[in-house]
């Protein structure tokens, strides 16, 4: 095996995600995920902490490209009207990663421990938000508000789609959503 | 020590908060809560799986009252009213306990795994929620979005309220977060 592998972390995270649809994340070991990716432990343990990791490798990454995101809005637009506009501008970039955003949600659908660390990243991201949104002006509360909505409008919105029978783009789905918010809040 | 010990439960609560508030949650042992208590180690296991179930004990009672409150909600009521009706109506009960709220906050804040805990609770109840909009009829979206939004409020009032220098009870907390939110998200 050579040492030098590229593209070593997409390999491992295929691999990984292969191994977890195919037989179930509590019975994948780190040494068969290195394995079918003809790569050594060590090197898996190069690029994650643990088996779980593979499946948040992407969070840091989607947190630096909404702040990105945000910073390239408006600073008129209001609270909620940025973090809409943030969140829709990542739509095209997902539209690539279908196939792996289904197999990676039902993973994760298949257990409470995963579940319970998408929902605590998924927190983390909102405090992100809420930090950006300060700094745009926003109060506390607003700002928490703002932010998590936002969030739960981008969950609720990628549920949506990937479902295997969604024919729409992500984009739409997360404009749907948040007009159905809008539609739910107002009528209070 | 008589093995009769009338509010067990209550005393242990108070004694292991006691303690959280003085030397620090990490710090504090079961042995010591029993020992504050004037109980033993094995009726604090009576009544709690380990130490950190102490401040989440309350949770299960709160689902249950948030379902039977929104039971009483009449049927005609949209979504977002019926949860708002929901919380609103729980604000008195929380009245007596503010002080004991306030204590608990303050430990919950000083560790991140008492957070992720909390966060996780919160879910299940969003959950609960949801489950109950949508047997009066609501889509599962639709559920989603108000049940996620109504304890995304509760939260915001909840910590505001808990603030030393807050003078405003629960209930009118709740009112205007929501009517916060409703300002957040129709300015989109």
């Amino acid at each position: 095996m050579s040492r030098w592998a590229p593209n070593a972390q997409n390999r491992l995270q295929h691999a990984a995600m292969e191994l977890y649809a195919d037989q179930g994340f509590e019975n994948t070991t780190v040494a068969e995920i290195a394995e079918r990716a003809g790569l050594t432990e060590r090197t898996f343990f190069r690029y994650f902490a643990d088996k779980r990791e593979v499946l948040f490798a992407g969070a840091a990454q989607l947190q630096s490209s909404l702040v990105e995101a945000m910073n390239g809005v408006p600073p008129e637009d209001p609270p909620m009207r940025a973090v809409a506009r943030t969140f829709e501008s990542l739509g095209p970039f997902f539209e690539d990663f279908r196939a792996g955003a289904q197999l990676r949600q039902a993973v994760i659908n298949s257990s409470p421990e995963l579940q319970e660390r998408e929902l605590i990243k998924l927190a983390s991201l909102a405090a992100t938000l809420a930090n950006a949104l300060q700094e745009r002006g926003a109060s506390d509360t607003v700002a928490t508000l703002a932010s998590e909505a936002g969030v739960l409008v981008f969950r609720v919105a990628f549920d949506a789609w990937v479902q295997p029978d969604n024919t729409a783009d992500l984009t739409h789905a997360i404009r749907d959503a948040f007009s159905q918010l809008k539609d739910v809040t107002a009528a209070k």
